[in-house]
C-alpha cells in the first residue's frame, strides 16, 4: 500500500515542490491525494488540477487541509504532510500536521529559531508522530558508504573535516529583479536570521556531521554580505571544533560567480581519508597510507549495506540528485510502514534526516551567526 | 489525464522491468494498469499484487492480457503497452499490441531479426499505433545538446566519429552459474545472432547516428567470442563508413574486465568536436580551434531547447541514467497525449527513438555479424 | 653565456637539492661550478665529485666558498648561489652571499623571523644583489594564466579566494624514525617557530596573494599539532581579509592521510572565477556567468604572454613541477643577464617571487602562529 | 664523466630539438659538445653559437661532422649522436654514425622504408654502436608501471588492447601556409609513406606493445586523407590482431579538431585491466573484478622498480613529457656508462625503445598502408 501525501507549497513555478513530487514517485512508496499548494487560491486550484487531485482535495489553506483530511476516514485520509514553504511557513504547517497527527517531510532548515525546532520536538513526541528533514545530500549512496567506512573504523579516528558548498547564482543582486528564489531567501522575514549559512550551509554543516559521526562543538565564522543592499549573508567561512578533538573547515558561499551546485566533502583520519563531491556523486575517494587511492562506486560490488540498500542500478548507470532525493523519501515510508507493521524494514530504512538533524542545524545557525558578530574567536555551539 | 500502461514482463527480479517503472512515474505521465510480468503464473501474480494493481488486471500472459484489455471500455482500457522481456519476446507481443490499436514501448534491439523489425513497422503503419525503443542513452540532456550543436553547424561538416561501450560483467563465464541476466543475454535462441554487439553495441550504433545526424553506409566487424564456452560473441570493433564522407570506430565489448557500464562518444567536424561519457553525464565538452575547450552543463543557462527540454533540474543538481531513461517514456506521452488532442507538446517532445531506430538497429546487427565472418574489408549496412 | 651557480646545502640524498639542480639545467641558463653541499665534509666531497665539479671549487662550508670565490677572477667566480638548506640556515649564508656581490636562490620561507628578512632586504638593497625565493607553484604557466586574466579585470573586482594545500605524510610521528624530511622540519631549531604553516602554508598564502594581486590584511588561525609528540604545528585553517574588501581561507595541513601534494586554489569576482589545482596542473578553469565554463590550457593559442613565457612545449605535452621550478631559475637567469647587460629580456621575465614575497611569507607566519594563539578573532598582518 | 652529445638538425625554430636537448640536460648525464643543426648554413653556425658550442665544433654538415669528430681524440671526440631532423634524413646520418663508432639517439619513425631499418640493425650489429628511438610515451613512470603489472600477472593474460592518439593541429590545410612542422609531415618526400600513421601512429602502436608485452601479428586498417589537397594520410584506424590471441584497436588521427595531443591507452586481461592517458599522466588506474579501482601514482610507495627508476620526485609532484623524454636519454646514457665500465646501471636502465622497436614501427607502417589499400580484411605483418 502506498502512503497517502500531502503537500504544502510546491504550487506551479516552485523549483522544489517538484523535486518533492518527484522524489515521492520514483519508489512508488507514495500516492498525491491532497496540496495546498499556494497562498493564491487560483493559483493552488490549478497546480492541484494538472497534478490530477480531486476537487474536493485542493485546499487554499494549509490549515484548511489539515482540518479536512482529519474528518476523512483513517483510511482515506492523508498521511504524510510534505511542507516545501519558504522558512517562514515551516513551523506553523509542522506544528499542526503533527499535533493532529499527520507525519512531516519538511524542507531545511527546520524552522526560523532553534526555540521553533525545539517546540517541533516535543509536539513529535508527544503525538508520536514523525519528521523526515530533506537535507538531501545524505541520500547519495557514496555519502553512505563513507559514513559506513568511517564509523567501521576504516580511516582510523576522525582528524579532520573539510566541507565546502559553493554557488554562484547569488552573485549580483538578483532579488532586485522579480526572481521567486531569490527574493524570499534574502528576505529575513522569509528566511530567518541567515541568507547563505541557512540555505546551503546548513546542508554542509549536516553532511559533515553525518559522515564524520562526530559533532560540531565550536565555530569561528566570518559571515559576509558581499552583494550591495542585500539584506542577508550571502557568504561565510567557518573554522569548526568536534567532537573527539576533531577540526575543520567550512565554507558555504552563494557569491562563487559561475559555480553551479558544488559541494563537496572529506574527512581525515588517522589511517586514511575519504573525498567526495557532487560533481561525480557515484565516486567515493578511499585514501589509506601507503596504498593506491581507491575509487568505492555506486552499485559496486563491494559496497556495504547502507550504500546497496539507497541503490537502485547496477555500477555505471549514474545515480543523481533525484535519486539521492528519493532516498529520503523512501526510508521515510519504509520506516512509517513499519510502524504501521505492513513491512520489517531494515534497520538501513532508519538512517533518514529529523527532528535531531533540524535541531543541530537550527543551533548551527544561530550560532554561526552570532559568531560572525563576535570579536571572540571561538563560540560554543550549545543545543 | 495519466496514460494507462501496462507491462509485459518485468517481474520480481528483473532488473530492466523496475528500470522502466521508475522511468514511467518520474515524469507522472503514466499510471500501471495492468501487467503480464512472468511466464510464471505465480510469480506474475505476486510481481503485480506488490505493485498494487488490481487482481483482475494481472495476467498471466501477454496475449491474455492483450485480449482482455481489448474488452475494457476505451477509458479504462491500456493504452501504453511496455514490453521489458528478452529478445525473442519481443515480437510477438509487440506485433499483438501495435495492430490491437496499443502503443508499445519496447527494449532494444526490437526484434531478432531485421525482417521482423520491418513487419511491426508495416503493422504500426496499418494500426497507427506507436513505438518508442528504449536507447536510453539519446535521453540524456548533454547528448541532446550534441545533436543540436552538430545540426546548428556549431563544428561543421562531420568527419569522424567515435564510440565505444565497455563493460567488463561478462569476463567470466557467468551463464554456466545461475545468473539469470547472462543467461539469456548469451543464448542465441533468446538473444538473437549477436551477443554484445546486439545488447551493447546497438547503443552504440543508436547514440552515434543519433548525434552526428550521420548513418552508417559501410562496417568493417571484427568479431570475437572471448571467454570459453560462449554461444555469442562478447566482444567487438567496427570500423565505420558514413553518410557526407564521415568515418569513425565503434567498440563494444563485455569483457573489459573491471569496466562498469563505459559508454562514450566524441565527433569532429570540420570546425570543432565533441566528446562526452556517462561517467560525467552532464558535462558536453566542446572543443573549437584556437578557443578554449568548453564545457556545457545539463541545466545551464545557454543550453539549448532539446536538452533544456529534457532536463529537470538547475545546473548542478546531477541528472542520472533513470532520469535519461524516463526522457524517453515522457516524450512519447508528451507526443501520444498530442495525438489525442489532450495537449500540444513542443516539437522536442517528438525526439525520441522509435521504428526506424530499430530497423536500423537490427539492419546494423545482422550486417556487423556478416562483417565478423567475411573476409572483405567493408560490408554495405543496407536498409 | 650561462650563469656561473653555486650551491649551499643539498648533498647527497637530499630532495629538494636534486631539484633545484635539474631545474637550473632545465632551459640551460645556469652551469653549477661550485658548491658547499654538506657540513658533512666527506658528503660535502662526494657530492660534488659526483656532481663532476672541480675539486678546488667543492668548499666545506658556505664560508668557505664564498670568501674563496670572491678571490677568483671575475670572469670565473660564482655569480648566483642557491642556498637550499634547513630554515635555520637560510640567514647567514643569504646574507654572506649577498654582501658580497653574489645573487640568491633561497628556498622559502625566507628566513627564520621577519626580523631577518628585513635585514636581507636592507643588504640586497644596498649591495645591489637580487634574491629569488622559491616559491614554485607560481611557476606554472596556468597560474600565471590566472594571475594575467585576473589584473586584467576578467572576472570583475575579486571577493573571495580560496587556497588549500593538503599533504598527508606526516600523519604519524615520522620524526620519531630516523626521517631525515621530516626531522628538521618539525624541529622549531631548524625550521623556526612554524611547522607546516611555514613549510607549505607560506606556499599558499604566496600563491593566493599572487594570483589575486591581492594582499591579505588580517588573519584568524586555527593552529593544531595533531600528531602527538611533535613539536610544532602540523595543521592548520586560516580565515583571510584581503585588501579592496575581499575574504578567504587558507587551509595548510600535513596530516590530511593519503593526500599527497594538493595545492589548489579559486578566486571569485564580480564577473567569474578561476579554478586551479596542481594534479590538473596544465588546465585552468575560467567560469563566467551564463557561459560555458572554459578549460584554457597550457601551450593554448590563446593564452596570454605571460602564461606563454613560461611555456616550453605546445598544448597537450604534460608540463609539470620541474619546469614550473625551471621557470624561476629561468626568469631570474634572464633578469640578471638583462642586468649584465647581456641580453633583453621580455618584461615577463621579471615575474618571480623575491625578496617581497619572502617578507610577506615570513610576517604571515609569525602573524598566522599569534593569530592561533589569540582569543580574538582578527589579528592584523602588518609588514 | 658526462657523455659527450652531439646534434644533427634541430636548429633554431625546430620544435624537437629543443625538447631533445632539455631532455639530455634533465639528469646532468649529457654534455653538448658539437651540432649540424640545419642545412643553413648560417642558421646552422647561429644555432649552435647560442648554445655555447665551441666555434670548430659547428658543423655545416652531419658528414662533416661526423668525420671531424673521428678525427679527435677519443676523450675529446663525440660518443652519442642525436638526429632530430625529418624522416627522411634519418638513415643516412644514422648509418654514417652508427659504422663510424657513434652511438645514436634517433627521432622516430626510424627510417623511411623498413629495409633501410633494417640495414641500420646490421649496421649496429657489426659496429657495436647502440641506438635509442624517442617513443616518448613509453618513458612515463606510470606506463612502466602498467608493462610491469601486466608481466607480472595482475590482470591476468592479456584479452584487449585499446590506444588512440587524437590530434587536431592537422584539421585545416596548414601546409599551404609556411608552416614548417605542417609541410614536412605531409609531404612524402620527407615523411616517407605514411602521414598520421608514421607520425603519432606508430607511438600508439609501440605503446601498446609495449605495455602488452604482446606483438601485432595482423592488421586491418581505414586510412584516409581528409583534409583536402594533403598527400598523405592524416587520419586512420586500425583493428588489431596480436600474439596469444588477444585482439584490439588503434585510432590515430591529426585531424580531431580541437583536440591537443590526446594519447591514451587501455589494457584488459582475465582478471583485471589498466587504463592511462597522457593529460592525467601521473596515475593509472587499475581495475579488477569486484574490487573498487586502484590509482596507482607516479612517486607511490607501492609503485615497482621500473616505474621508480624513471621517477625523480616524490608523489604529487607532477612529471610531465620532458621528464618522460629524459627517461629515454637516462637509461642510454647508463647503460652506454655500463658498456664504458663507468658504472653499474640497475637492469631497468635497458628499458628503452631501440632498434626492434624501430624496426616493427617500420613494419607497422608499411603494412598498415598496404592495408588500408586493401580490400581483403587482415593483412599480416611480418619483420
Amino acid at each position: 500500500m502506498k502512503l497517502r501525501l500531502g503537500m504544502i507549497g510546491g504550487g506551479q513555478g516552485a523549483f522544489i515542490g517538484a523535486v518533492h513530487r518527484i522524489a515521492s514517485r520514483i519508489d512508488d512508496e507514495y500516492e498525491l491525494v491532497c496540496g495546498a499548494f499556494s497562498s493564491d487560491a487560483k493559483r493552488a486550484q490549478l497546480s492541484g488540477e494538472t497534478l490530477g487531485l480531486e476537487k474536493d482535495r485542493i485546499y487554499s489553506s494549509y490549515q484548511e487541509m489539515i482540518n479536512q483530511e482529519k474528518l476523512l476516514s483513517p483510511a482515506k485520509r492523508v498521511q504524510v504532510i510534505s511542507i516545501v514553504t519558504p522558512n517562514n511557513v515551516h513551523f506553523e504547517p509542522a506544528k499542526l500536521a503533527l499535533e493532529n497527527g499527520f507525519h512531516v517531510i519538511l524542507d531545511k532548515p527546520m524552522t526560523l529559531t532553534l526555540e521553533e525546532a525545539r517546540q517541533l520536538e516535543a509536539i513529535s513526541n508527544t503525538a508520536g508522530t514523525k519528521l523526515c528533514l530533506t537535507h538531501t545530500y545524505t541520500g547519495y549512496p557514496m555519502i553512505k558508504q563513507a559514513k559506513e567506512l568511517i564509523s567501521a573504523g576504516h580511516i582510523g579516528k576522525v582528524r579532520k573535516v573539510y566541507v565546502q558548498y559553493l554557488q554562484g547564482w547569488l552573485s549580483t543582486y538578483l532579488e532586485g529583479s522579480d526572481h521567486k528564489q531569490a527574493s524570499w531567501r534574502t528576505d529575513p522575514a522569509k528566511s530567518g536570521i541567515a541568507g547563505a549559512m541557512g540555505d546551503i550551509g546548513t546542508h554542509a554543516f549536516n553532511l559533515i556531521e553525518y559522515v564524520s559521526g562526530l559533532e560540531v562543538t565550536h565555530v569561528c565564522a566570518d559571515i559576509n554580505t558581499i552583494v550591495q543592499g542585500r539584506q542577508l549573508d550571502d557568504d561565510g567561512a567557518v573554522l569548526l571544533r568536534l567532537t573527539s578533538g576533531a577540526s575543520g573547515v567550512l565554507v558555504s558561499t552563494q557569491v562563487a560567480t559561475g559555480a553551479e551546485n558544488n559541494i563537496q566533502m572529506s574527512v581525515y583520519g588517522e589511517k586514511g581519508g575519504v573525498e567526495w563531491q557532487q560533481d561525480d556523486a557515484n565516486s567515493l575517494l578511499v585514501r589509506l597510507v601507503d596504498k593506491p587511492t581507491e575509487i568505492w562506486r555506486t552499485g559496486g560490488s563491494y559496497t556495504g549495506s547502507l550504500a546497496n540498500h539507497n541503490t537502485r542500478t547496477p555500477a555505471g548507470h549514474p545515480e543523481g540528485y533525484l535519486e539521492a532525493f528519493a532516498n529520503l523519501y523512501r526510508n521515510f515510508a519504509l520506516t512509517l510502514k513499519t510502524d504501521l507493521g505492513e513491512i520489517e524494514a531494515p534497520p538501513e530504512a532508519a538512517d533518514y534526516p529529523g527532528i535531531r538533524e533540524g535541531l543541530r542545524g537550527m543551533a548551527f545557525i544561530e550560532t554561526v551567526i552570532a559568531s560572525g558578530k563576535s570579536d571572540q574567536k571561538w563560540t560554543p555551539l550549545i543545543l
